[in-house]
């Protein structure tokens, strides 16, 4: 019905994670109202993407081998962070917080997706622990295959002399406790602390 | 925090409408994913989407100045139907019944966005109702804006010697009548036909 060319950006629109037909044809009408630089800005961005490597040590997304994280020295490196994806690295580098280093994974273990330990960047963060690597900190979601991962990881990092830690479960800040689901309750109880007097 | 090419794309899907930071994200990592030639396929559409034209007549897309179906001489051309957006052109080709000719307001009358009747196509609507055409179907949405729009056209129409309907209202089909919305039930009941017969 509509122009070819509409029609094959609209096709191209469908091939992004999650989106149907009807968004795809949002998309490209979206499209019509870009200015002529807008669209060059476009195509150049997409003319770059193949550029984009992951950067040779921690696999997070980078202009040069190494990324600009595992380049500063200010970083601790006796510290590690096991994440699933590129996308944790940012959320936990805007909370300020933390000073070390990063490990991507690149996915899961998952039965569900078939997902196996070789399909994900396990060997490359077991050939990491060297000497110097005193903490290995286990932060990816608290699903079934986050869990699945952690504790696959857990059993193989226990050979290596390394502390490894999880991230802390429980209530979510600014959460009504009678919404918080089953499981979330028993972690939070679990992992209570003591309230300590200043 | 990521590679700055990477940003700029994340920022460009955010132009999208419709789409938040989230999204954008999630749509620049998926085109990771995307084959080299898949990337060369997008390049070329974007490239392409400055050459889409409005049909001089009806205001649809089109690669000419003239679209398909107004260039078809075996479409009625007595008969127009006066749609808002280009998309409600295909979603009425597609039931393959109307073998009438369009006229794409691109937009409706609204007080809350504050598009006046000038802003939209009425006057080359109001210039293409020659001798030959008998019948303006209105069919816009039966929203507050739809009905604005349809109001006046209505009223400048009147005018002209030509039939002004519009698209029947009431239930839609395989709705439940208890969950209809009291507007639509008492639009239904108005509208309400005689069984015929056989």
């Amino acid at each position: 019905m509509y122009p070819a060319k509409f029609e094959k950006l609209i096709e191209i629109y469908e091939k992004l994670p999650g989106v149907g037909a009807k968004t795809a044809q949002r998309y490209a009408f979206g499209l019509l109202d870009y200015s002529e630089e807008e669209i060059e800005e476009y195509i150049d961005a997409l003319k770059n993407i193949k550029n984009i490597k992951r950067c040779r040590q921690c696999g997070f997304l980078s202009d040069d081998d190494y990324c600009p994280i595992c380049k500063d020295e200010k970083r601790d490196a006796s510290t590690i962070m096991v994440v699933a994806y590129p996308q944790d690295v940012v959320a936990i580098e805007k909370t300020g917080t933390y000073n070390g280093l990063y490990h991507v994974l690149g996915g899961l273990i998952s039965s569900s997706k078939g997902t196996f330990p070789e399909d994900i960047a396990i060997d490359t963060l077991i050939a990491r622990i060297e000497p110097g690597v005193k903490e290995i900190i286990i932060a990816v979601s608290p699903t079934m295959d986050g869990e699945m991962t952690a504790l696959y990881l857990d059993k193989i990092l226990k050979e290596k002399e390394v502390l490894v830690t999880r991230l802390a479960h429980g209530l979510p800040m600014g959460a009504n406790l009678d919404y918080a689901d089953e499981l979330t309750l028993i972690k939070a109880l679990d992992n209570r602390r003591q309230i300590k007097e200043e």
